[in-house]
């Protein structure tokens, strides 16, 4: 709004250049295939091309990209991929090529395919999709689909229960359009369509599972997850990934509300408040001088310098890297898995849960305390840019004592189911499908992670009036009514 | 908070244009009426007329308006209104002439009116003023008043229940405190009253039902509704009117959850973040060009053109034009009414809803397949800027998969209650009233409602945990009980 | 974002001072000891000098500030502090000197401490410290704390109810991380910790309930309160306190849900359409002129003046001064308490509340009708700026209808738990611990309240379907169930 005011300023001799964002306004060559595709989707599909216009793709080389100093650079290939050194990131760049793509197909004699993978990006951003693939967030699809007793909640409550009692089955596109939507469905090809396009008759994939943009998406080539999911397509502008609306869409609760919690933060205020003057495209990220109160990526992803241009924090895509703790209850927080795989843990009653339903740990799936200390003093030396140590020191004491509060208070409601199927009223068969049980799942799922949530990132009201404090201790007096 | 900082550079000779906005520097005449209205109320109101002055109506005269292209004009009839071409749109040339304002009164020897219309601005915006008449929303005060189904309803909700069950009737003002603050109050003149003012003592009218800004509030001069609601007074800038803001202001849930949904989703996440640098005052409004991703009024309301110039969408304020579906359940999702008048309708039972207590359409009033289709094409055309075919085609599928679904889940609820009906554990009298009624209308007002947005805008955590598929299986377990 | 990309155009020459904000390029000195503070905290905590190298503090000396005039200064003081008048606002001069702090320490040979308090600000903020000193936010660890019957309330909530029924009392921790995270907690210093740093070992006092920024905070020099709660440390950016979200942090619901309803509401989708532009730091606040809607400061705490530069409301700290009803309900709406300490407070039973169970206010301890007329002309003045007479008179009237309506419904709850205790099926020992009496504290606490407040700031779905009249409502019924 107020830049289109300014706009005549620009018309100062060169001061152009200036409306064009941080890269500059270098004019970098587009391959032939490319230039096709544009040629005609700017009126098919003008939004793409109008949003890829303001990439940094669009203006930057590979070659270009190479040549940045270590730790302003985004690309992490050792080289440029084949024959891509000199032309910018553009539609065919990312839409042909790689390995084994079951959704390619021709279009205008070219193939390409429909659905951008990470393997794709990995051919620029290998560590990065590394450290993505280490990152539980790639497995969501599968934690979820692979895991007996998660996939009995899922059906539990997307399944619509008749009179007589009996659960009708969700069918593939419900689920899609829930649970899935954020973990990921799995997109597969269905076959060839053809349709009328303004180019005459052209055929064009089927895809099941399609659209989706989940974190752990199985994709046609067999990858997991999709880069786009944060880094919004097509102008994978980094200052949206930065901005907690990224994490929101998916972390924003009742079960994991992380984007509300931080929105009544300190930080979250701060951040809404004065963001509009803040670089939030600046690599590497200073804290003070780029910004003045994190945001999720600040604290969970992305590398920060102090003013000598030491690194605070590294990057990384492996999202739990500065994490000791699991906040969210399953139904106990816990320390974090270490593989992101989480279908394969098992407690010690066999079920494929990170905790027993009284609490013990699946120790060892999980990480050590040692692994603990280690990731938490990452966080720890961001929140030193800002706080002295005995803030620091009393913030995670408090944290450690809400970790251990909210899962005693998990334990009260486990010992009442319990009750209630000692005295048959109710059935441990499915977890999630009566009254009492749907009342403990709501314990641990709502209340408890509320409250951890409301502890680790300060937003009081999560922790006490709002699906905190009040309500759990009201559910206790519920259950055992 | 920015620009402030860099008013010194509109200092710059000729840059001082640049501070105005879009509509540039036009110094324009105003009636004599006006410039007397102003004088006083500069200071008397100055929040009032600080607004205007920044509005574009200060800044144009109606033939100014009328010289534009057409794709550029606001203004919509065929000539400007009597005696006004050439001032500036002012306090008179709004608050004075009209039909047959009940609330006009003497004011400093001049006949003004308190209550600007519809009717109003439909001297200079005539196919605006149309089109609303024929949306839904300007219905919304006799849809509610004259429907005995759904009078009933808010008489339940806001009467306070006795300790022995009798409700009392709320009274007129908890009405306009509640319901009719979105949906319109009838504002009544009362008689005049003497008051002491800077200027002496002064009569004005007494309004019942004021003040209101509901969007089908019943005007004293007969009209319905109110263009304020949406374009916000005194300065009608269309930027807030096509930020989500406004629409959120009645449409926030629970019942109607639009804008959490949307906050959540893709579209509203880019919003947030990118939105600073976008141009949310262009007429045409360009996808891509001026703005990345939607806003409500980018899919519903404004006129959208390609890069050519050439129409996407035509500009509508009925604002169903580009939907096939009414996904709010009443109490089942269904095919939009033909008509803004739905207290008219009948269904198979006689009852005035768009569907029957088992879900069957009352098809008559409902626009039919065709139009459904048409409506559908016209949204989809938008979504194709951006999205390709496979893509839109993939989504709205699974929208109509997901409004089967709900409506089962809302079956389901129904025939729980009509079981309960059966045992005569609840009566059939007040739909309303009993606990199993509630639940039973939650079923569909809260959750179903949630689900179907969720899909529509993309915001998975509606349709699943936050008031979506967890409740409504939770709540069919419950009335089970 | 926005100035980033104008970063050129303020190298122009005599360009550059537009990007310090409004105070101005001034260069003013540092007094030594700040000097040696920031030597090493410049790469200690980097995001802390940062934040305040762009205050206004660190840009003006108390020589400067006193030299503003009246209307304009922020400075209340008749006199800089000995010694201070030359020198910037630094390290030193906020976390040195002061009277009796407990939590001084030898820090590289001086004496510095901790927790900078109200009686720190004083030494040139005296003025809003007395207000903030009558304000009942100053007290609000007290009136929970030596509140018998709220201290009750809030160990049964964050207390964790066992399977026999007994509840485990909270430990202090719980304590800190729940209600006194907004309350505040008592800081105390519990002896010295050495700790090796950058600059080899040195010794930090251990402090017990920190950190903590609750608005009632108990200080180590026996002060209440935090001017950081609000004006967030270390920029003191009016613009941050003047934002919605500021307050937001505390009120947010669904206890008091202040900031949800103003962000439904008119007043809160212009704010966040259109304050980009406005001048959120202008000192006095210009109602029209600097802003086109009022956040909570504009109507609670700022002065405002008008086009002549003559008040429309004076600055206040007591920021019940423009406020007429305590619209949280404890459980009734009531007139504001007279001090703001009110745990002294005794209702006709006895007990610690500003009413009694059944509604009677405890007149004695509340302010009078005259009061209340006072504190309303207060804020109508506010409300004039934008809004002609019958709008306010019809708006008020409304609110005190809708006062005196929640009110009702809270009685009718509490008649139901009377006739709980009379027929023994709940013991009136503890008021919040069993179900029926749960579902009464909600009634006044989330429902009432939220009524009240969609009322006042008008956000029509808070007092209908989001914890408003709907479940209020349906909350009876339940009850009487």
């Amino acid at each position: 709004m107020m830049l289109r005011r300014l706009w005549p300023l620009l018309l100062l001799p060169g001061l152009a250049a200036a409306s064009l964002g941080a890269a500059g306004p270098q004019k970098v060559k587009l391959s032939e295939a490319s230039e096709e595709c544009i040629e005609c989707h700017q009126s098919v599909t003008p939004g793409i091309v109008a949003n890829w216009r303001r990439s940094r793709h669009a203006r930057t080389t590979p070659a270009q990209a190479l040549a940045k100093p270590e730790t302003e650079r985004r690309f992490s290939a050792k080289a440029a991929p084949q024959g891509l050194a000199q032309v910018a990131v553009g539609c065919a760049e990312c839409h042909s090529g790689g390995a084994s793509h079951r959704d390619r197909f021709k279009h205008n004699d070219r193939p390409v395919h429909v659905v951008v993978t990470p393997a794709d990006c990995a051919r620029c951003h290998p560590t990065e999709e590394r450290q993505y693939r280490q990152n539980i967030m790639s497995q969501a699809y599968g934690n979820l689909r692979s895991n007996p007793l998660y996939w009995q909640m899922v059906n539990t409550v997307n399944g619509i229960r008749g009179p007589a009692g009996k659960i009708q089955m969700p069918d593939a596109l419900s689920q899609a359009d829930s649970c899935l939507q954020c973990h990921g469905t799995k997109v597969e090809v269905k076959g060839l369509v053809k349709r009328e396009t303004s180019q005459g008759e052209m055929a064009f994939p089927v895809l099941s599972g399609w659209p989706n943009r989940g974190v752990g998406r199985i994709n046609p080539d067999g990858s997991k997850g999709s880069c786009g999911a944060c880094h919004n397509r097509h102008r994978f502008d980094i200052a949206v990934a930065r901005q907690p609306y990224s994490c929101g869409q998916c972390h924003k609760g009742p079960d994991v509300p992380v984007a509300k919690v931080y929105a009544v933060s300190r930080h979250g205020g701060i951040f809404k408040s004065a963001s509009s003057s803040w670089n939030l495209r600046q690599v590497p990220w200073r804290p003070g001088k780029d910004f003045s109160a994190p945001t999720c990526a600040a604290c969970h992803v992305s590398l920060l310098v102090d003013p000598e241009g030491e690194p605070i924090a590294q990057r990384s895509h492996r999202m739990n890297d500065r994490l000791a703790w699991r906040l969210f209850g399953l139904p106990y927080g816990h320390a974090h898995p270490k593989e992101p795989d989480t279908s394969k843990i098992r407690n010690k009653d066999g079920r494929p849960m990170p905790t027993a339903l009284d609490g013990t740990p699946a120790a060892g799936f999980l990480i050590d305390a040692a692994e603990q200390a280690k990731r938490r003093g990452r966080l720890q030396k961001i929140c030193l840019t800002c706080h002295a140590t005995s803030w620091v020191a009393g913030h995670f004491k408090r944290l450690d004592n809400t970790m251990a509060y909210s899962n005693r208070s998990v334990l009260a409601a486990f010992k009442l189911v319990q009750r209630a199927w000692r005295h048959k009223l109710a059935r441990p068969d499915n977890l999630f499908d009566e009254h009492i049980e749907r009342l403990w799942a709501e314990q641990w799922l709502f209340y408890a992670n509320s409250v951890r949530y409301a502890s680790a990132m300060m937003g009081a009201d999560y922790g006490v009036f709002d699906r905190g404090r009040w309500q759990a201790s009201g559910n206790l007096a519920a259950m055992a009514d």
